[in-house]
């Protein structure tokens, strides 16, 4: 399939993941006596993932993340020479998000947009976790996560039912992690979140870009050496 | 299968469709103590999707969804000439069960209704979001939503999944919208519930079938774009 | 395989329904601060049936529930012949669970029992509901049912996620419905928990008999007529 | 493929289960206003088996916990020289995954790690449940879980969904069990983190051990008496 269609794929896929898992954060978590929590927070981003690697796996392998596409250039499934590509029509993807977000979450008279579900640590971390945690946090989740991944789409694992085990892996990520960094492991979600949310999120967002990209070259890297057949 | 056998398909689903999720939010999401709040009215009318989905796709499609046959006839997965029945029997199903799960709200001497989960906007919102918020949130909602039942039945993606990736695409969605104007994405669910709540609920309801039935359209141009092969 | 050895693992799969679906009820629904509620409930029962029916459909079709196996025999999917012998170790699973549960329960100094998960109507409803709201739910949640297990069943439909649909569909309907009867749509489950809860609660367990077979028998042939193929 | 791998693919799976289902307990199920609560951390234990289940049950069957290795071997499913092998490997990961937990968890200035969700019972149990209680409790959860990961397995069940089945059956029996001694059904899980919480945990630990190992065996061999097609 040609680039610019699997690009267009990514653009849409990485739009979701951010309008869905952030959109859920902002719009419904703390939403007077029924909120949905970080429980469905949690699922929400894990959906995003599940529904679209359906939609668009046949067409862009669905990463939706730079993290992803680097762990898979490490782990020999994709190619390198697309790894920059992909990463631009990521981080647009999640910015068209996070705008048509903004435009809604304000579509109110008390609109209250917090954080706008941007990731932080130390003051900015829901649960005031350190840097050192956050950063802890974000490399191991985010090597698990590409270790699921490369395993889930092994083919020697069950054919099809990979984006019910990657989606639902993301879900698990944030039922973990949410107090510690409100959970990237997803540095085009990051971006996003922190040019509208602005401020000390602009600047600490070195962070979600060096440490899931750290996590998943390793996690994709510890997946060949285990499961490698000699 | 003839038409006659298929409408019925759609008239029992669309009748599950708004007896689980409408059902599931009139009778339990505000139980003290432990209500299933928006989340669980999310999973229900995911839910309803998938478990229909898998007894009755082969029957008629499963649409239960007027902007759902919109969109799949636009993308050319549906025949144009069935628009109009598949539309009435998905209205009388949403209706007769509106019916059902009045009956039974109103089975106990304190029955509190409220707003019998109509869509609405401005004052009728349950988050108090605009009508400009309201339309578009459920343009871009409707437009994923037909995106990944585009993907997730195309001939490429997994077979057999693709209930999966569709109820629970609209569980995402509900995750998401509430909020905004109770979720519709689907203007049956709209119909029947403004047939019963009555007032202002039945003069919003022009939005709730322009909407889906735009977002429908788009969703599936969209995804026709962006997969085509050549 | 023989009739002994379906019996034998309808009981045991009865066993967990009951233990599951009920035990969760019973220890964990409202448990201070982190109770499952009403949500974690209705998903147990439905995760008792997902996972039995992976692990015995193979062996004895996993119907678990008198008005599963009077629906099927009524669609023409099940000999009549067995319909006592199956009714006979669902109840004794069911009621096995129910002596294990009550061991379980007042392990404790200050156990609570309440009404133990047993179903009922009026007073006996924790919702309150009257005899006709809770007898017209029970019978159009388990006609349902049984339409969507005769659907997901039938050859036509995706093979292998039957277990899926089934046990979903039956977190769904207790989504909806746990307010109104605390839900049965299996007189076996029910039957267990009057035992142990008694009083009333017997006295009211015709109804929770009467309903799910009337409304299983209804929806098997009311699939069957939608679904046939002249 | 060499037990080397097989063993490394065990003891990443176990960490992730330790760090999935006990770090969510630890850090996001008492969270204020949007807590995960029980049914967040049911979810995410049965997550861990089932995303681990898709990435490494080609590699080394992906038992992560001691009970199940010896339910498998009794079964006749593994071969008996393995379980000691797998036994270290698992309680390795566990206990790997523990100290990442601390290392995260006493990353904020006012933790509290409780339990840091260890098992027990009596005074340690978070229900107050009693010694009796907790071993019936533990060994008839785990017999279930066998017999499910038996059926599920067996090769008249349907092909690939053994993850989820065992998964979900994970997260059902933390649905139900988490009040009377928080849930082991593992011993390696329980292992790790009463090496943390130390004190009187590590003297309640020969039950989780005992309990789940007791429970593993009979449930296997029931399934094996069951299911035999003589």
């Amino acid at each position: 399939m040609n680039l610019g269609k699997r690009l267009g794929a990514e653009f849409i896929g990485t739009f979701w993941l951010v309008l869905g898992g952030c959109g859920s954060a902002v719009l419904a978590a703390l939403f007077p006596q029924v909120g949905i929590g970080l429980l469905g927070v949690s699922l929400a981003f894990g959906l995003t993932v599940l529904t679209m690697a359906f939609a668009i796996g046949h067409i862009s392998g669905c990463h939706l993340n730079p993290a992803v596409t680097a762990g898979l250039v490490a782990g020999g499934r994709h190619p390198a020479g697309e790894l920059l590509p992909y990463w631009v029509a990521q981080v647009l993807g999640a910015t068209a998000a996070a705008a048509v977000l903004y435009l809604i979450a304000t579509g109110k008279a008390d609109a209250k947009l917090g954080g706008f579900a941007a990731n932080g640590y130390g003051e900015l971390s829901i649960g005031k976790y350190s840097l050192t945690a956050g950063f802890v946090c974000e490399v191991v989740m985010t090597a698990v996560f590409l270790f699921v991944i490369m395993g889930a789409t092994d083919r020697r694992a069950p054919a099809g039912f990979a984006p019910i085990a990657i989606g639902l892996c993301l879900t698990l990520i944030h039922l973990i992690s949410i107090p510690v960094t409100q959970t990237s492991v997803n540095p085009a979600r990051s971006t996003s979140q922190a040019l509208f949310a602005g401020g000390a999120y602009l600047s600490q967002l070195w962070l979600f870009w060096v440490a899931p990209l750290l996590g998943g070259v390793i996690g994709a890297i510890v997946y060949k050496t285990v499961a490698s057949e000699d």
